[in-house]
């Protein structure tokens, strides 16, 4: 099977143990991740080759960051080992009504700085059919914008299939151009979306018709009439119980038809983190496998659920195990 | 008080800490296990003396699992050490939608090669009052079945009470002999034992009556004609809500009666293994210590639901703490 | 701000890592607090100076507890250190349907025997607005009781506020005196008490009248009769479904007004040791920042919410991440 | 094989983990330990069978205690679960030039509070060879005295050999008694004994000649002419390097003969707590399976110098590995 | 006694466990320290009042790392909170031949981006006696070297003794300045430097006199004479063995008299992070406390040696426990 | 640069943390390794693309296992899964005198009941310069043993290099054959050899000269004339001072020279297992770098000194490292 290529920044995720805040800790959980690498990484877990574009920092720290990501079965060939220092986020892990809580420390990170130039698109998507990117990559810099936006048009010029996840971070956007501006250009090369209303509307200014039946379609419909490349908009819908309490299901809109899952029902949830990368590779994944979207949509929507299970930022399940809960086993009772 | 003797294999049990994955951990969490010795450890905890018969390879590794329940007061002087590996599993636990995972480790371990002579069952027995065996141990070798059946034998002769856990497990039988023709001798030497209509079907091919208005107690009654030394069947009733949460509620039939208790709620779980041995050790001690059958069966269920916030195999309360529960102390106040 | 000022002992807690027993433990896991100092502690993250008067012996563990303190901000220049031995408790930590439990290991401490002149409370209070101090100093020891009672004669002279959390605590009065003929005349300096129908009864023999509508108000009318002094009684009540799941409201009695809150929802429960230190620290806070009692009552409620997510004695939480639950973002969504 | 009895203090020991010192400590490592205890749990390992009478407090706290030795193999069913607490040690473990320090928290323990009367000898010692006691027991309180004092008087009576550390510590004996008025009447009873130079002058007054070529052998003469009973007089002499480096050799004086041990090297020393208590235990061994004192002098020095290498008080040594440093295996190097 | 006042930047420090390299650790231990706050915390724990200046996030990480100065007893009152991020670096921990490493990530911190008015130096210096400063801190940023400037003047116009460590770090000079043109009015402020050879060489141009019999009396007699207000130049002298073996002295040149102490040998090296700022914090307390400057030196290199033995960035030792060292007792025996 | 390739057994190692006894252990910390792996592993940290070929358990414990050396970033695509159970073994490690001892779990595992036929040599070594392999795989079944021949002839006839570290291992070999029966022909394929004159000795007969001035030589001289594919005989002499000291030197004969290197010391070390895989690696990337054998064998030598202060089997350093070392930088100072 061909790759799924991604693009974006790996960060070092610091938390401290257990539910314990940062004032009492001694020492910190590391862990890795990043919005588009977490799905290539979840990829190769359900056993689609995978491989990531990205840059670290030429140290200890960043060849950890990299390393991480091989463990997963991530090819890592194409990364870059140029720069100063490696993105971090600080992480205090809530429970019941208190919130999780990020404390980002990302600016000017080697990612940040990378030039577009040290990535050869033709090479790295050479044996790719899909390449994936988020919102988060050209919120980053001008120069991550740019190679976001070369990536998409070598992507679309070989033939790959290109989804995004548009993420809209509004506090991320800090280079001097707006999302507003940056980010039409390149939903417009994408087949397949992740979008809520709410990103449509601060992205694109789009809003669900007063009085839509559907908000979701309403903003679908627009959404693709403006860019009509995409075929499927697809979203999750939580109903946030507290910070240890879960529900969602999934949502999509294709070729003029809505689809959703029924909930899934986590509780209580051990990390939140990469939920939503989790969905998206699920879906990349039973779009590849499964004949119908409502198949591929509940695979995403299920390989999400179990993400809530799993510590750290990446989806550690196999397509069996998805496929378990997909045929309702969530009774969690003992396998031997 | 006479002791109680068990026999079996006890495992080193090897988990991820919290509920990470395998592919995650740099450490295991370690403890020992085997479903007839926890039943003697979690006695030993409730005041009954216990002794356990088992075969230990002769290595640090072997000493260890056996120092674990001198810790637990279980009198471990008739075990023998001989052979070269411990039977190991390991346990991924899940949380929310996402079942406990177990692999297991443990063919050809020391306790498999076990040779029936090395027990003397007269000796074993001078000073028990009861023998307690699951249907664990005959799976495991020939030699373990041969030894189980000489040790149900000698109980009988000298007059002890003979309890099973009958325990079914597919996967375990693979030394040539098949469950089904090696158990019925077994278990016609008991008075008591754990056992559901699906153990009863796949081991005796007993069916509940069609129409049977409470399948449990058509399939004992069959049970008991077939096997008339059987005075009482128990088992418990489980509603596995998910991996986190769990009901639970104790039933017996006994003297022609049904019994059954209240169901007792468990969210969440700290740790599930050990529950159904944690329900006979809790039913044993009930029946030494209480007049009626519903006590002790009210006591087992409590103990069995205590045993779900307990980490390892092994019910580690006192018989103090189960009667807390079984006077109805269930919501959690702190008790200073 | 002037400082809100505590006298009391502080002791070392040792708990065994997540839910396991003492018997299981090889480490256990340790933190500092007393029923008094967590409010002063509580009261510097919320952003108001406090400081605590105490006793510690003068070695390395002594050190260390008050150095526990000065971490979290708590002015602790007025402590003695002098004497044997820091008072300690040993906790297990309950799950689900087995309750938390506390072995002690106080008596003959370092504050059990300290001198009353050691502190000049004169000097004490010499920035201070208010005293608050807890039915469990004056348990202690006579000398304690004793410069509990200097401390309020002088908290009064100086024109300070005085509050109390009067939690009677049975087993702890052992020096010789009853805590029926101790406390009322300290409860009597009070402005502000924390105090149950169960400890009106059990302290001062006040029973809330047969067929009262409110039993809380029928209590406070009385005690306020009784002691003049106090202006507002408040207490939370507790609907307790198991270890891990809690449910609390706090109500209040003021000017001839009964107050009180919906209840918050906290399952699971990280450590509920302190949950009453949490709600008067939130009260103090309250009074000092809001306009009504109704306001204050509901962030003290909250914040002792908050501290049931939190592990250890203190409640590690700002006067904002309070106030965010106040405005009823309880749903846990992660804050980036 | 007979056993070997032990009476005294089982204490809980706290230590930050590595070399952390307490004040930077959010755990402390913990185990059980006791001069004497610790000699029999050895003795447990090396092959000997052996018991301990002691007193707990009937707390989750006292019976971990008890179980630790029960999991070392020691035989506990003598000790007597009565009173408050059990006493305590904070330890920091030194490094290079820093000495490892350590805080007692021991005065008025369960031990401390016993009652002579709940021991009885002739039962403890129906099936037993030899009695250990250290200088430490009789140190603690009146009572624990004079039950040494009686148990020396049964074990004599019954023909055991009687051993002692005398193991002088001037810090301990503040309940009304002088260790110089209390130890002679014990150590008359003894046919063997620890004592070093200083403690036979601190304890006895005896001082080595002046002049005298070797002033143990001064001192082990007057010993013996005082207290006849004594056939043996044993020590180790170190030449401690540093918190982490130190070299021991045994000495002994017997039948009129000096013998003394090439010095062993142990570099890095992993635990130096238990030290002694393992020199004798190792001796004990020794003599009942060695033909010459030499011979048990040199198992004695090389259990103790492994016991440094260990963690925690006690000797988790089997017989062939100290047999294997004695054959002069001290390189190190990998056994498979 | 009056403050000693410190300012400089405080980072977070980023470790795997015991020698485990970046590229296997799934946690990090984190402490907190800086070359000029290390200095405050040192002289807090001997008795010296100390204060220490700097500049935090405004977020959880910056008030953690506050926190853990007051935790050490140093006055943070004069601390500011703004900015964005705090100075981290990551540190493995070599052993023998493999040498620790640090990889920096403390550009753009919150304290290179003060502002010189932010600090009121004579508020800060209203209750002190001396200023202390390291050449990292105006090596940071032009703001930060500019409010170094304005503190010395302050300093001296205040009558405070100021006291330096030059430090020179080539790496970190990086905001367009450079230190031979920053440092030298920096130093001329200052009554006491440390300062080695190399770094006169680089900072000033001062070269030992070709032949000198003592190359650092040279180069202080020309220092001092460049700088007239220096009174005393202290430096160590390290014979670094390995990564776990360092041997120290303390050498000094003052009122033209050259002083030096013997070799401290430290193996094991715990942790040689801040083993500069121990000595100077050691000299500090010296100078303040004996007669002489050769007790003031051998103190401080007491001081330093046992640092070597303390995890983390702060020597966390007593005066007492210096004192110990310095009459001798550096064999390590057990304290009691 | 082509891949060096290698093929054998990885297992799961199993280690108390620290100095700790099995029988103290409650978690142990878990790493993989294997003596071809390792080889593999080490030279991708060195910058030499390596892939290795080996057989699994297809579950989680095996995925782990691969997953690790991904990590490393060894090629792992030729690797099969299949089988049972992952070979185990238990570490205890040592101090000072007292050595580290291993239990071995490895017999019946997946490697060992390999098919050759699953394994494509000409695939594998598709681009593939150089094929190790150690004693050990020969010794595990006759199936593994014929897949090392069917690799060594493939190796061959694709002109690759082909090296061995003979390695033997008495109680590995149980399957039936002798080691001097198959290793020959193995040996007799192979241009490189690691070998010490025990293992020629134990395998080949071959006994180094009465009077020979160099026994290595002369041990050498034979094995070449035996097997005259071989072009080099290396080797490490260890002087094994304690389980914490180790000082090795490196030794190779080669064109009828004979080369040594200085000896390294390293105290402490920190986990001895891999030293001789580090230093077989360390030669082949010499030799694929320095001009000189004498250069290659001492960059082994130091790559494998480094080893021994790398916790786990595998030599987690970098080419600079070495070289670093090889420079004469082993005083161990601190890299910033």
């Amino acid at each position: 099977m061909k790759q799924v290529v991604t693009f974006g920044e790996i960060m070092m995720r610091l938390s401290p143990p257990l539910n314990y805040r940062l004032s009492q800790a001694s020492s910190l959980e590391i862990t890795y991740g990043g919005g588009d690498a977490n799905v290539a990484a979840a990829l190769a877990y359900l056993g689609v080759p995978a491989a990531h574009a990205g840059c670290f920092p030429d140290n200890a720290v960043g060849r950890a960051a990299a390393q991480q990501f091989q463990h997963h079965g991530v090819d890592m060939r194409h990364c870059v080992f140029q720069g100063q220092r490696l993105g971090l986020y600080f992480l205090e892990v809530g429970a019941s009504l208190r919130a999780s809580r990020i404390v980002y420390d990302r600016y000017d990170s080697a990612f940040a700085n990378l030039q577009p130039e040290w990535f050869n698109w033709d090479e790295i998507f050479s044996n790719a059919q899909l390449f994936h990117w988020t919102g988060i990559t050209p919120a980053i810099s001008a120069t991550a914008a740019q190679a976001t936006q070369e990536a998409i048009a070598a992507a679309r010029r070989l033939g790959l299939t290109v989804s995004a996840d548009v993420n809209y971070r509004r506090n991320l956007w800090q280079y001097g151009q707006r999302a507003q501006d940056v980010m039409p250009d390149l939903v417009a090369g994408c087949d397949l979306v992740v979008c809520t209303e709410g990103d449509a509307e601060d992205l694109f200014g789009i809003k669900a018709e007063a009085g839509a039946e559907n908000s979701f379609v309403s903003m679908s419909q627009q959404l693709i009439r403006r860019f009509p490349q995409i075929q499927q908009v697809i979203a999750t819908r939580r109903e946030t119980q507290s910070a240890s309490h879960e529900r969602i299901k999934g949502i999509a809109f294709s070729g003029g038809q809505y689809h959703e899952t029924e909930f899934f029902d986590i509780n209580p949830v051990v990390d939140r983190i990469g939920g939503g990368d989790s969905f998206i590779s699920g879906f990349i994944y039973g779009q590849l496998t499964y004949p119908t979207l409502q198949e591929a949509l509940t695979f995403a929507t299920a390989a999400s659920a179990l993400k809530h299970t799993i510590h750290g930022d990446i989806n550690l399940v196999t397509a069996a195990e998805v496929e378990h809960i997909v045929a309702g086993n969530t009774s969690g009772r003992l396998l031997r």
